[in-house]
C-alpha cells in the first residue's frame, strides 16, 4: 500500500483558460502543451491503518490545516479503490511552489499516480489523466508524454489528455526566466473563474478550435517559425483577456515586459526565439535545441531574472521503484 | 491674410482606435475625452502670394521634405476659401512632438484654426472640428473645450466633436508621467490601421457605446470613483486590441507596468487615482484637484520617469492676438 510516482510541470502552447464545470474542472476549451524535463514533483503515497488523518508532508513541512485539495483528491481514489484507509504522503517539487511553474500540475499528476499505484488499483493513462484533471485541470496534461493535447471533451469521461509526439520528437528548448518579484496575487484557479467576465472571452472560444488545429500541425511539420509565432500571439491573447476581466487581472511585471521586448530584439538579431506567459509574471522562452546554451546564458545576464530553468520535451507521469530509496 | 492659433492636446476616457473611413478619417466608434491645460501648440499661418510653396516650420526647424500631411491639410483650408496662395506655417509645441503626448492633436486643431482665420473663412465650432477631423482624427476633440464627446456620425458632416461641459465642470487633474524610453514603434496612425485584425475588435465595438453613456453619466455626476474604475477598463480593453492585433502592438515599457501597478498601490493606501493609456509609454494618472499636488511629487520620485506633467481640464481652440507677440 506505498508507491511513489514522478510527474513533470508542462507548459501549454494554447492555453487552458476559463471553465465550463468548476466542480468537474471541464475546460472552456481544448489545449496543447509540452511536459518540462527540469520541472517535477516526486510524491511518494502510502495508505496504512495506523493513521487517523490524511498526513501530508509538503517539501518537507507537514500541513496541518484540515483536510484540503490533497486529501479530496485522496478520497477519489479511496471511492476507486473501495478503501477508507487513511494515508501519508509525502512530496516534492524540484523547484518553488507558487511561482507560477505550474506545481499543481506536476503535483496532481504524481499525486495521482502515486496514490493509485498504492491503493492497486490498475489505471489505464486516460483513467489517471481524468482523475488527476479532478484534482487540477492542467495536472491532465502531466500524466501522458511529450506534447500533449487535452481534448476538452463533454463529459468527465471524455475530458482527458493524450500524448501527441513522444518527448524525442522534436528537439526544442524552453527556457523558463523566473522573474524576482514573483508570487502571482491572484491564483489561476481563482484567475480562470474570471474569464467569462472579459467582453472578449466568447471571441477567444470561437477561434481556439482553429489555433489548436494549427499549432499540431505545425508540431507535427516541426515548423518552428510557425510554432512560434502562434505561441506569442496566443499568450497575449490570454493575458488580453485577464486584462479585460472584472477586476482586471495584471499578471505581468516590468520585468516580465522587458524580457518580452528582448525576445522580439533577439529574435530580430538572427537568435530565434519566442515567448509564453502563463498566469504569472514568468516568461517561458522557446528556442531549437542547438540555441539553447546561447538563449540561457543571455537570460542569465538579464537584471530582475532571478532563475533561468532550461527544460526539453519531458517524460510522461512514472511510477518510481521505492527500492532506490 | 495671417492669423494665430493655441489649441490643447487631450485624453481621451474612452478611446477612438480604428477607422471606418481611412480618408474621411471616420472613426469605428465615439470617444469622450477632456482637453490638457498644460499641453498645447501655438500656430501661425500666412498665406502669402510671394510663396511658392508650403513654407513650414515645426519647433524651430524648417521643414523641407515637400509636400505632406500639413500642406494637404491647407490645401482643404484654401479649398474652402477658393485661394490658391501658399503658406508660412510656424508651429511650436510646449512640450517634444512624438512622444505619444498627442502632439497631432493639438497641432492639427490649432493648425485648423489659424489657416481658416488667415484664409478669412468664417467657420462654426462644428465646421472647424469637422476641418480638423480630416487633419487628424483626435485633433476634432481639442476645437470644443473641457470635457468633449466626438460622436461618430455616419458621414463627414455627422463626425465632430461637441463640449459636454466647460473646463471649469469638475476640478480633477491629469498627471502625465513621461516614460523616458520614449518614441513609439508604431504610430497611432499605423496602429489604428491594425485595429480590425484583432479578434476581439468586433466585441469591442459591440460594448463601447455603452460606455459612452457611462462616462457622460460619470461626469454628470462628479462620480469620481465610478469614472476611475470605468477609465483604467477602458485602457486595458484598448491595449487588449493592440496585444491582440497582427502584427501585436505592445505600446508598453516596463516602466508603464510599474506605474500600472504602483497607481494601484496608491489608491489601495488612500489616495484615490486611476490611470489610463494611449498608443504609447506614457501614463495618464488622475486624480481629484485636491490631491495634484501629492500625486506629482510621488511621481517625480519614480526612477524612469523623465517628466511628470501636471493638466487641468483646458479649454477650446482659440484666436490669439497677433499684436501680443
Amino acid at each position: 500500500m506505498k508507491a511513489t510516482a514522478k510527474a513533470y510541470s508542462n507548459i501549454a502552447f494554447i492555453k487552458y483558460w476559463g471553465k465550463t464545470d468548476e466542480y468537474l474542472r471541464l475546460p472552456a476549451n481544448s489545449s496543447v502543451s509540452m511536459n518540462l524535463d527540469s520541472l517535477y514533483t516526486t510524491t511518494t503515497v502510502e495508505f496504512s491503518r495506523n493513521l487517523k488523518s490524511d498526513e501530508i508532508t509538503l517539501d518537507g513541512t507537514k500541513l496541518d490545516n484540515g483536510p484540503g485539495r490533497i486529501s479530496t483528491h485522496l478520497d477519489r481514489v479511496r471511492a476507486l479503490a473501495g478503501i477508507d484507509t487513511r494515508a501519508r504522503v509525502s512530496t516534492q517539487n524540484n523547484f518553488p511552489a507558487s511561482t507560477g511553474l505550474a506545481s499543481s500540475a506536476s503535483g496532481f499528476a504524481a499525486l495521482t499516480l502515486a496514490a493509485a499505484k498504492a491503493a492497486e488499483l490498475n489505471l489505464s493513462e486516460k483513467e489517471l489523466s481524468i482523475l488527476a484533471r479532478l484534482g487540477s485541470g492542467s495536472a491532465c496534461r502531466s500524466i501522458p508524454a511529450g506534447f500533449v493535447e487535452w481534448s476538452k471533451g463533454g463529459s468527465s469521461e471524455s475530458s482527458h489528455a493524450v500524448s501527441l509526439f513522444g518527448p524525442d520528437h522534436w528537439n526544442i528548448a524552453d527556457a523558463v526566466a523566473v522573474v524576482s518579484r514573483g508570487a502571482k496575487t491572484t491564483g489561476s484557479t481563482a484567475g480562470q473563474k474570471l474569464a467569462a467576465s472579459s467582453p472578449f472571452f466568447r471571441a477567444r472560444l470561437e477561434s481556439v478550435g482553429k489555433k489548436i488545429d494549427n499549432i499540431k500541425k505545425y508540431l507535427a511539420e516541426k515548423d518552428f517559425t510557425a510554432f512560434g509565432e502562434l505561441l506569442e500571439s496566443e499568450a497575449l491573447e490570454l493575458h488580453a483577456i485577464a486584462l479585460t476581466s472584472t477586476p482586471a487581472l495584471i499578471y505581468w511585471q516590468p520585468e516580465t515586459l522587458a524580457l518580452i521586448k528582448l525576445v522580439q530584439q533577439w529574435r530580430n538579431r538572427g537568435l530565434e526565439c519566442y515567448f509564453t506567459i502563463d498566469a504569472g509574471p514568468n516568461v517561458h522562452i522557446f528556442t531549437e535545441g542547438k540555441n539553447r546554451d546561447a538563449l540561457v546564458a543571455k537570460l542569465k545576464e538579464i537584471d530582475g531574472v532571478e532563475n533561468v530553468i532550461a527544460n526539453r520535451p519531458g517524460k510522461g507521469a512514472e511510477s518510481i521503484d521505492t527500492h532506490l530509496f
